[in-house]
């Protein structure tokens, strides 16, 4: 993945696993850049997640200097302890930089309910700020991994007014954080100019489709964040209008590099076999079509029927009703791929067991559902569910 | 199992399967007989849920004569078609038993998508009156069954102004249903004279903590049904008022069947190698509690944890999390049977990885839950999940 101007970037061993490997990544950015943020609606959540919306909200997302990121322990479940300990990296980092530690954000993945031992990661900044780096987003994707089992990137140009920009991202999840749970974290990077009210509002309308948009087990993480920096290094023209026409091409690769990054969790999704897309249309609303799709792309019964190979359309209708929604019974459609497996309200008349069959060996999978209503529609992806992921999350430390 | 006075019952092998069963259930109830039933909410339904609805609506539980019931086929998603069928069933058996056919209530089990073949079950009824016994309950529990893996019946006495009454049931699930989904039946008789509107309301009221409180993996049935039969000819006094103080002891006794029919459910859960009560104190409301207690049961990283048999507290917290409802995060406590892993937010001080171990090796378990806010609780029960779950249901027709 080429440069973003504008960033550099320094990874470390902090020391948070047993075993040697990369397991902090620094982040600089150039002096005015934009930041958004979206992070876990998690309840209990996290101290790095606590501490960057309360600096995003003090800032408002302009300015933003750094970014640090460990692998190894979550520092969630910590109490003021927890929250100490990350003030503590983001003033270490910010005195290296020589920022404000208002302008540092934080990201953790690992193990819940340990406390973070800052000091490991206070120590390496000052070897890393040595080291900052503009080209190193291949290794940045790897130090944030946990048992991901590859790393996940996706990086695009587009347009602003005539001025190419680039927008790069590296995203972690699904896999495994032993032994607790999946978390999920991705930060993009751009050299564009844009205000952060715009790159808020474009990345709180970006994840519906993209991050709200993939699911692997339902399970959702204290310390789930995205982060998007523009740091306006490209000479393209700043933008401060969502609705500037100059945006449009931004827009849409901004949407497909968050959709990437997304559907690349789905794809590393623990013991998943098969890549699946659930449309659903015909719904009262888009929120009532992703609820729908929602429900079925979380469904065990779906899931390990999916993981079976078997084209087994009646589930397919118990998700649909048990999402509790509005639906026609006697107009709900299902189709796999090409093949129509109900319609009207009844299995269709062409149904064959063996076509079927044969379509459900494929890798990537697309199951259709309209259920008769209106127009709303909403496209869901998921992975099955199989006997590894029980192996992987079950099995951990028997 | 003994007998409940004013219920007759005759199992019969209608030929849904393709080895030789009992697949059918008829009871006939004395006159005067009060019912009260709930069924699925889910959005699709079947046409015996249909059907039973109406005749209840229309003859608001008084009167009831009979009940058939099919496993092999769930005549849902049949459409107009399947609704005639049930139909033909519900005439058949009233002309046999000389009632109408708004008296006769119907439930079926097994493959959705599937049309009825109704002249199976009607060309049986004329040997099935023959049969009618009252001593025939454990055959019935048997002929509900699908891939139970054992049949399920609860038994209790309980006194009505010092009149000793009975209260049966018997219940099937949630065992796999070729090659479709899990569906819950439960039928429970009792000899009390009860009015249908007094039977109703207390169906309603125990049905959310012991049917609603029980989950295995989430999924719902199109045809779940649970159908409470009073024939009044224990010569206990009729009871027309919820608060009629003479009713206190039925009420318990009555709970206590359907709980422990539930619970008998989750037992069989399909693969379940454990037993495990969620019991979630401390919320803002009951209501609160029942949807904290229900993600943390259907959580898949919380299920696979027990199946691994690992005391995997962190995963609770996120279940709690992802709850969506009020808690105070610094005041979290969960415990594992007598153990305290995390309290006030943080592990236990005396958190020993040992014992934890050797709780979680028992086959019934116990976790609690204080989230710390208010006084709401709930208790759900439910089981683990383990490959075999997911072998079930995957590698059925592979």
């Amino acid at each position: 993945m080429p440069p973003v101007r504008g960033v550099d970037m320094a990874i470390a061993r902090a020391g948070f696993y047993k075993h040697e490997r990369d397991d902090m990544l620094i982040m600089r950015f150039a002096e005015g850049t934009s930041c958004a943020g979206v992070f876990t609606r998690h309840g209990v959540g996290s101290a790095p997640v606590d501490w960057c919306q309360a600096q995003l909200k003090s800032t408002k997302g302009a300015g933003v200097r750094a970014l640090a990121v460990n692998a190894g322990c979550a520092n969630s479940f910590t109490g003021k302890a927890g929250a100490r300990a990350a003030e503590r990296v983001a003033a270490a980092l910010a005195k290296a930089i020589g920022a404000r530690k208002r302008q540092v954000m934080l990201a953790s993945t690992g193990v819940i309910g340990v406390l973070l031992d800052d000091a490991k990661m206070t120590d390496v900044i000052p070897a890393a700020m040595e080291a900052l780096h503009a080209d190193a987003w291949s290794r940045a994707a790897g130090a944030i991994m946990t048992t991901d089992t590859f790393a996940k990137g996706a990086t695009i140009r587009a347009q602003i007014d005539g001025v190419e920009v680039r927008i790069s991202g590296i995203a972690k999840g699904s896999g495994m954080i032993a032994p607790n749970m999946a978390t999920m974290l991705a930060f993009v990077a751009t050299d564009a100019a844009i205000a952060p009210k715009v790159l808020q509002s474009l990345v709180d309308l970006y994840v519906v489709d993209t991050f709200n948009a993939v699911t692997v087990d339902g399970d959702r993480s204290t310390n789930d964040t995205l982060l998007v920096f523009a740091t306006g290094q490209s000479g393209a023209p700043p933008i401060t209008k969502t609705g500037d026409k100059r945006l449009d091409d931004f827009k849409r690769k901004l949407k497909a590099v968050l959709l990437e990054l997304a559907q690349q969790l789905v794809r590393d999704g623990e013991g998943a076999s098969k890549f699946v897309k659930i449309s659903v249309t015909g719904a009262k609303s888009p929120a009532s079509a992703r609820k729908i799709a929602r429900t079925i792309a979380e469904s065990p019964l779906v899931k390990t029927a999916i993981a079976g190979e078997d084209a087994n359309w009646g589930r397919i209708v118990m998700a649909v009703g048990r999402a509790d929604e509005p639906v026609k019974r006697e107009k709900i459609k299902v189709t796999f791929g090409d093949l129509t497996a109900a319609h009207d309200g009844a299995v269709a008349s062409d149904y064959s067991e063996e076509a079927m069959s044969a379509y459900m060996k494929n890798a990537e999978l697309e199951i259709g559902v309209d259920v008769g209503v209106g127009r709303g529609r909403a496209t869901m992806w998921t992975c099955d569910l199989t006997k590894r992921y029980v192996e992987i999350n079950g099995d951990y430390r028997s």
